[in-house]
């Protein structure tokens, strides 16, 4: 089927079922950022594959909702679909709610799947709505036209996070979570969030692309422990786990049934959970809602899981270095697509001790695919490579100690000063932000400029936020921190992990970025307070040629000589023969 | 009475009326920031003068909260009242809700006059006490105790601020306001912030200190503006004014009459209101709660009043520089003391065109009262000056077209190296937010850790804001916007004038701050969106007596030197003899 076919197929159904506008949103009932293949609804209905945006379907039109990342990718994917691209942010743009009220007639009817909308969304949307005296119905109508979702889906199997790599074990972490219970007057706890599920029992999965983690809910109460999720899917030591941390096992398809049972409660649940639990509760309970109080304290890793980091980024350096080698030295003499980079950068990585997959889809832009910010090189027709301008590549890896992101803009040919000069404003931003200092309580919207007054000193920015948190074995984008323009209320601590990733993008053109992965950590206590610093993680070096050194200062053409200097003392004793000569010209002083 | 009897008086009459608990705040019917005298209850009862803090008083205990600027001075100003200092924001100190609670009896009583607190505060209050069955109630207890409040008041005129100076008429700001209640879908409008009811009226009075403002509501209806004022003071000019803009005078005491009148409207008021018009409206109508529309308007100035600011500031500045060479030159060799210095200060401003009183009360700290961040030296008694260490200077102007706000700090005597180089650090802060740019859409809490890293760098910090909006011959503190580190969703928009002052204290040591007033104004439009920088507005050079130059940065040096350069065009051709040669070193390049 097309996506018109499909569209087309949509729109009967929703007038049999005397619906007016269907919400396609992309998301899963465990509100995940990467989706399993069967609530992949919105790229299946569309074609449109990025990481944000939705669709919204009335009997006449069709539109897709995507922001700036995605302007240059929307429309070579939408191509054919009926569906138009609203650029969501530009001015000119309405806003979906607006655009469905003008669309539909007047007491008309909206519907969305709650399994697949969050409750903070649902009652947004029901708020401006029912403004407008239109209904809001939960309906699954695409389960009646995409009928064959994941076919022959594979068990995959959840398996144990030992403690010795957690550092904290399913008992310690059960009981922190009851003592916030406690604190909130809270006599049951809902996870849906798969990360924070993973992360509670010390368990690991894939049922996700790139982020180990597997389907499943946990029912907490003060005494019990209940884990629903598909059983076979449990390995022997999974299982012991469980029963050691006197978890209950229950099948995954009867969570929904086991909510009907709960009655009188006070219910301690994030409001980013999905709609379809909060129906089943809502007559019957109260609700508490909060942040899910494992998320911050999987936020903040313990010593262990930083040592895992350090552990796995010695390895993912040793794999970079030999991959920027091949590929320097490689383009234009031997046949290589972007995608096929991709894998050659991901046959490095297996190459590592524990290295479980990639943490994401590589991203490998060559040239003016440099510019699209979260691309993704299609397996076939991919951009040629060869030996001219730059390319951005943009990855990570998932080990059994740790997750990276890494990401390096290189020259493959000749370099224009122009491209040279915002490359290193772009680097000054990672640099600075990389030394600052700042005092306890300080949140990422203080940071965020750093990383970008170079660029705003010439009137340039970049469209995305500057970091974002990154999981230990784990998923590589994860909250509640950030470093972003936006206001995250969330104060840094000692421990988490973000990314520093400042860029530049010049449409149809070229595309930069930075990207180390760096940890929070206190730096020190004087009688102003305590103040913290940032650690690199990420042991890289960058690649010379598209630097301006004249346009460093002093201090930052220090740390980046130390940073460098960092990553000989780290990598060498594993590179060997014209790998190792090579590196060691890269890591020269500048 | 001494402030031990008052609290005994007031002790009495809660056991009168079963009131176990009085909170006084610091706040008049208008929520000022500075109170006219009549409504300075909490500085009354206690004897604490400090700008921010309040008092809550139970049969037992009293206790007397405030913030970090104040714990120096507090504990002075309460000796022998009976009241202990609470030191708010420092671990340890109970929340002043959590210690009621935990001071009075169960189901008991607790009273504030709703006057004197605004409804977001009265209804926090409420939820949390009823929380535990504790009852608010509304009782204006002190009325009976503090009879003699202000007497003899003298009526203070009320005049126009012509439309030459506002640079936009009462028509025009009552057609923009309206505008917004019908976007609002607001049938009356209530404006009782005193600093709003004069800008939306091109009025100023004198009812506040160094404020320009007068007692005074302003009730909106779509046909009809009603002013509640002491009709009394206004001058023949302003009831003319009034009566061409259709404004209908009232008396001020009616204004609370007048609300009973009012019955099934949709009422657009901020939050910040007091409790009593709540009270009065509630049973009958409907509350659109948000900041007040002409709030917004007041902080964006239009090229007229940036005018005005450029004009008064070479004013202020030619009063600031004949200032620095007598106090440079004559401590030490003539008595003064810090009140007289603040005295001689107030006499150079008074010889400029226009000048019609200080914008604040001068803050003049010598040694180690200049770490006292809100300090006012007594009339009696304040420190002697010499020409030893140093000396913190903040003061400002309220000139007929336009207000100041203007920190220097001066070496009288020696200086210690760490002195200079604490100083250094603050004033790198105050060059880097003045020469940041920033694209459009950015808030101040962005941009406040500019003015801080180069201390943070070193361990250090300032506890205050960066900057704070001032008004157009209007207050010196105003919002909505600010750079702190507090987080404020307002964004920064051109027009918008904002203090920069960055600082550095030393409790019992010295205290450094240096400040100037800088506008938000468009840079450039690039194909990366719309970016703003700031116009520094002050003009008057700093003391290079405490600059240690080999710690600016070449572009913070050439700052400096530029802005040096640019206070000797705008100041050297009124000014003469000596002190022209003496300031014509001043500003030389270093």
């Amino acid at each position: 089927m097309t996506s018109a076919e499909k569209i087309s197929a949509l729109r009967q159904k929703m007038t049999e079922n005397q619906i007016d506008a269907f919400i396609v949103y992309s998301a899963d009932p465990h509100m995940s950022e990467y989706l399993p293949k069967e609530w992949q609804e919105r790229s299946w209905l569309s074609g449109f594959t990025g990481s944000a945006g939705f669709v919204v379907v009335t009997q006449n039109n069709a539109g897709l909702w995507t922001d700036g990342r995605y302007f240059v990718q929307a429309p070579l994917e939408l191509k054919d679909s009926g569906i138009a691209l609203m650029k969501d942010g530009q001015e000119g743009t309405p806003n979906y709610i607006d655009w469905i009220i003008s669309e539909i007639p007047k007491h008309g009817t909206v519907a969305v799947n709650a399994l697949a909308t969050s409750n903070t969304n649902w009652e947004m949307l029901q708020e401006k709505l029912s403004a407008k005296d239109i209904k809001l119905v939960d309906h699954p109508l695409l389960k009646e036209i995409w009928t064959e979702r994941n076919p022959g889906a594979k068990k995959n199997p959840v398996f144990v996070h030992p403690v010795e790599r957690a550092g904290k074990s399913v008992a310690q972490k059960l009981s922190d979570i009851r003592q916030k219970m406690e604190d909130l007057n809270a006599s049951v706890h809902i996870i849906s969030s798969l990360d924070d599920v993973a992360w509670t029992l010390n368990l690991r999965g894939s049922d996700v692309q790139s982020n180990p983690v597997f389907l499943g809910y946990i029912i907490l109460s003060k005494n019990e422990t209940k884990l629903f999720v598909d059983l076979e899917k449990l390995d022997v030591d999974a299982r012991k786990q469980m029963d050691e941390s006197l978890v209950k096992m229950m099948p995954y398809e009867d969570f929904f049934a086991e909510l009907n049972h709960i009655k009188n409660e006070r219910i301690l649940i994030s409001p980013n959970s999905n709609q379809s639990i909060f129906e089943f509760l809502k007559e019957n309970n109260t609700f508490i809602k909060a942040a899910v109080p494992g998320n911050l304290m999987k936020a903040v890793k313990n010593e262990t899981e930083l040592e895992g980091f350090r552990t796995v980024m010695q390895r993912d350096g040793v794999a970079m270095v030999k991959f920027l080698y091949w590929l320097t030295h490689q383009a234009g003499k031997e046949p290589m697509t972007e995608y096929s980079i991709g894998e050659k950068l991901y046959g490095f990585r297996k190459e590592g001790k524990n290295f479980v997959g990639e943490s994401f889809g590589s991203i490998v832009g060559y040239i003016e695919n440099g510019a699209i910010m979260h691309y993704s090189a299609p397996k076939e027709g991919s951009k040629s490579v060869t030996n001219e301008s730059t390319i951005l590549v943009d990855s990570g890896g998932q080990y059994l100690e740790g997750t990276t992101d890494i990401t390096r803009t290189l020259a493959l040919g000749s370099v224009s000063d122009e491209f040279r000069r915002n490359c290193t404003l772009a680097l000054k931003g990672m640099i600075q932000l990389s030394m600052v200092k700042f005092p306890k309580g300080t949140r990422g919207v203080q940071l965020d400029a750093f990383a970008r007054l170079a660029l705003w000193n010439e009137g340039k920015d970049y469209n995305h936020g500057t970091g974002h948190g990154v999981g230990s074995f784990m998923n590589v984008h994860e909250g509640p921190q950030n470093i972003r323009k936006d206001m995250n209320f969330q104060e840094l601590i000692p421990g988490m992990v973000i990314s520093n990733e400042p860029g530049f993008y010049l449409e149809n053109h070229y595309g930069i970025r930075h990207e180390n992965l760096i940890a929070v950590k206190e730096a020190e206590q004087t009688e102003f307070g305590t103040f913290y610093e940032f650690e690199t993680l990420t042991i890289c070096p960058f690649d010379r040629n598209v630097i301006e050194t004249s346009l460093l200062t002093e201090p930052e053409r220090k740390w980046l000589n130390a940073y460098h200097q960092w990553c000989e003392e780290k990598l060498s004793a594993d590179l060997e023969g014209e790998v190792k000569e090579w590196f060691s010209d890269l890591v020269k002083p500048i």
